[in-house]
């Protein structure tokens, strides 16, 4: 007998929190579909080479290989060398590989969602996985991808965090252009500017006073009165439309890449209201930085206003060559990424995960043995009405049937008892309310589907 | 420069395919939670002696290990030893592995169902995938199962293909009962029957004649009269609802095994009569073996009616203990499985899968910039209604964008030129009859709706 259980690291749910996890992900997935993003999806594994186009990276120290029996032994004769495939980390890298790939039969912008498992030899911890949803959507031009798409992106974000329905959110944006114009006006420049960039990043982690004092110590060598003015920049927040506006003028000329930053800033707020976004919904925060090389241009982080310790849960920004490893192509782009399986973890520790309503609907019960292919026949016509029906295949006691409904979170129960066939009607009882009522067959399947109202699917 | 590509041996999707792999991905997924299964997911990656609790077959060969960077820089100095993770490959065992673990927190009979992708170390080759979608349905009682489930799995066979609408189709069924009682009366027992039933699950490939000659060979030993005899019982077939019933009735009685196989086989084809299945879409077909030791009572096969060659596209039985290696607990239990990834190859191969139809439901097309923030606006108020939108987020010429609309598949191009926005109405074009109509504002969105029916998610 071998003892049943899960690696480390991976999220494994019971039905009812995987039919809440579902739901999630159709929210999602629906939300981007309403924007017009195609789904794309990517084998788990890609040919190593290809995946790690940069080696001995802290990347690569996290990724999983994948081989055969057969490769595995070959591998163990000859030593060394990498195993041919490894495991996707992200969703980022396959995107660039696909794009590269598929180059000649895309339309761009290319408008791509993903939403896959990506995998990570994180060390295992509480709430940290190595298997988790990504669920991604990036805009891909060629040669050129106009600065309107940056605030497309936000708009999406707001209408997957209105319809997940988990609490107020602020989307806040950031520009890596204002950020390094910034820079320059003090005097940093070139490969300073990243790792100053990533000293601020750190902000929320480290807190001011550890930060100031790393961007004064050898290494950076910045004077106090440098210091400070980043410091006091990262601080800046608004507080509503008009006051992002202010404060974003307030800032005055810096450098032309300062101002060309600030301008963009300007437009996607514009835009943002333009296409009805409350306004309560997105600020600028300036002291957001994104550590990647990768963005150059908006930067998103979005926050659960009563849950800040999650920390960002749809983070994202704008980039100006995805695949410059696989084409020649210039493939400027921005993107977001929800992290849906920490999210949920970290929702579900906070109580706000929903798992009281199952996905099926109405439970048929079998009252006794000569009523069963009329529950049969009653199953499969609620069906025909789109309701998602759980047929109890045997007659036990009545009490019995009504608690598996109940403790499986099944809202109505049907019975047609001999009376019921006697009349041709049939009798739905609702588990939320313990109201019953005895219908006529032919309104019954209506009767449901009005009361289970928007849930129905 | 990295060259961009896949490893070999799986199925990757340009957008438009993959809109049409998606749509019978929820086809599928819809059909059975209208039946009440419950979606569970696993880890990609099971832990290795938990994955293989048999070692050395034929499965293992096939196995993909997961190992990250650090394991693998011990397994090579340590040698030996089987890496610690291995890929699925395929759902059953997984299913074993969680009901076990999961018991006493899940209500039987517990009904899942599954869609995910597994992996197998196959031969590369045309139409053979290294990794696959299997979409699986089980229902797993403790101690005991209602044989009526064995009933209500073609019923759910059938909705699926009704609704996936890729011809007409036949669900095939055989029982082990019948068969291993066949056997008996034949006096083949024991492992035999094992071996008998494997090579008559070749009659498809190998044909009669072949088969015939194997089951009189040294090995097998049987005479010409029970070889033919076995062969004479593989070809019954029926060809309606009442046919069958003859059929079986003409077999006559056999051992008790025999008989029990053969009632039960009759109680299954009168409770799909029961519950409405068209009488043409099932049949007996004594030749359905399934070669796995596993199956106990009920076997299935589904075959595309016009198109035999591709073989059974849904394939399952019963089985009498899930999880023997997990737990002491007996979980008998039914399912069948839908290996989709092959499906939708053979179907795309024999041009059966329409791609014609975008995800996108509406370009919203921008005919000048001045008319930048009303386009967004539009957009937002189709979104509203639930329609899937496209935004131009540039002035292109306007053939362009048609075009644009036309070669993505996106049904309707929405236009606001000055005209309609001094008169508040808006331009819908159809671009699969090229008919157009200027509306009002407030009735555009229902028009579409209208107009879209059925393919509005």
């Amino acid at each position: 007998m071998i003892k049943p259980r899960t690696p480390p690291g991976v999220m494994e749910l019971l039905p009812r929190e995987q039919i809440a996890f579902q739901r999630m992900l159709d929210t999602i997935r629906s939300t981007y579909e309403s924007f017009g993003f195609l789904p794309v999806e990517t084998p788990v594994f890609e040919l190593s080479d290809v995946l790690l186009t940069k080696t001995g990276g802290e990347t690569e120290r996290q990724v999983y290989f994948a081989q055969s029996t057969g490769a595995l032994e070959k591998s163990r004769e000859n030593g060394e060398g990498l195993p041919e495939m490894a495991l996707r980390f992200d969703l980022t890298v396959p995107l660039a590989r696909y794009v590269a790939e598929h180059e000649h039969d895309l339309a761009f912008p290319f408008r791509r969602y993903q939403m896959q498992r990506v995998y990570r030899g994180e060390r295992a911890q509480r709430g940290r996985f190595r298997e988790f949803y990504q669920c991604d959507i990036d805009v891909i031009g060629k040669d050129a991808l106009s600065p309107r798409y940056d605030a497309e992106i936000p708009a999406v974000i707001n209408a997957v965090f209105e319809r997940l329905a988990i609490g107020d959110f602020t989307i806040q944006f950031n520009h890596r252009k204002l950020l390094r114009g910034f820079f320059e006006g003090q005097g940093i420049e070139g490969e300073q500017q990243m790792l100053v960039l990533r000293e601020l990043d750190k902000l929320d982690k480290r807190g001011e006073a550890a930060v100031r004092e790393t961007l004064m110590d050898e290494a950076f060598g910045l004077s106090d009165v440098v210091a400070d003015k980043l410091l006091a920049f990262s601080r800046v927040r608004s507080t509503s439309h008009a006051n992002a506006l202010t404060q974003l003028a307030a800032l005055g000329d810096g450098t032309p890449l300062f101002n060309e930053g600030r301008d963009a800033l300007v437009a996607t707020l514009e835009q943002l209201k333009a296409m009805g976004i409350p306004e309560s919904r997105y600020a600028i925060n300036l002291s957001i930085a994104r550590g990647l090389d990768y963005y150059t241009g908006i930067v998103y982080e979005t926050t659960l206003d009563a849950h800040p310790q999650i920390g960002s849960i749809c983070s994202g920004g704008r980039y100006d060559d995805l695949a410059s490893h696989y084409t020649k192509s210039k493939l400027p782009g921005v993107g977001i990424s929800i992290g849906l399986t920490r999210l949920f973890w970290q929702l579900r520790e906070a109580g706000l995960v929903d798992v009281a309503t199952s996905s099926v609907d109405v439970l048929v019960a079998l009252l006794d043995e000569a009523g069963f292919a009329d529950a049969l026949a009653l199953s499969q016509t609620l069906r025909a009405r789109g309701l998602r029906v759980e047929t109890q295949m045997e007659a036990r006691k009545i009490a019995k049937q009504f608690q598996y409904a109940d403790r499986a979170g099944i809202r109505f129960v049907a019975l047609r008892g001999e009376g019921e066939r006697a009349t041709d009607t049939v009798t739905l009882k609702d588990l939320r309310n313990g109201e019953q009522e005895t219908l006529a067959m032919d309104v019954a399947a209506d009767w449901l589907v009005g009361r289970l109202g928007e849930s129905v699917q």
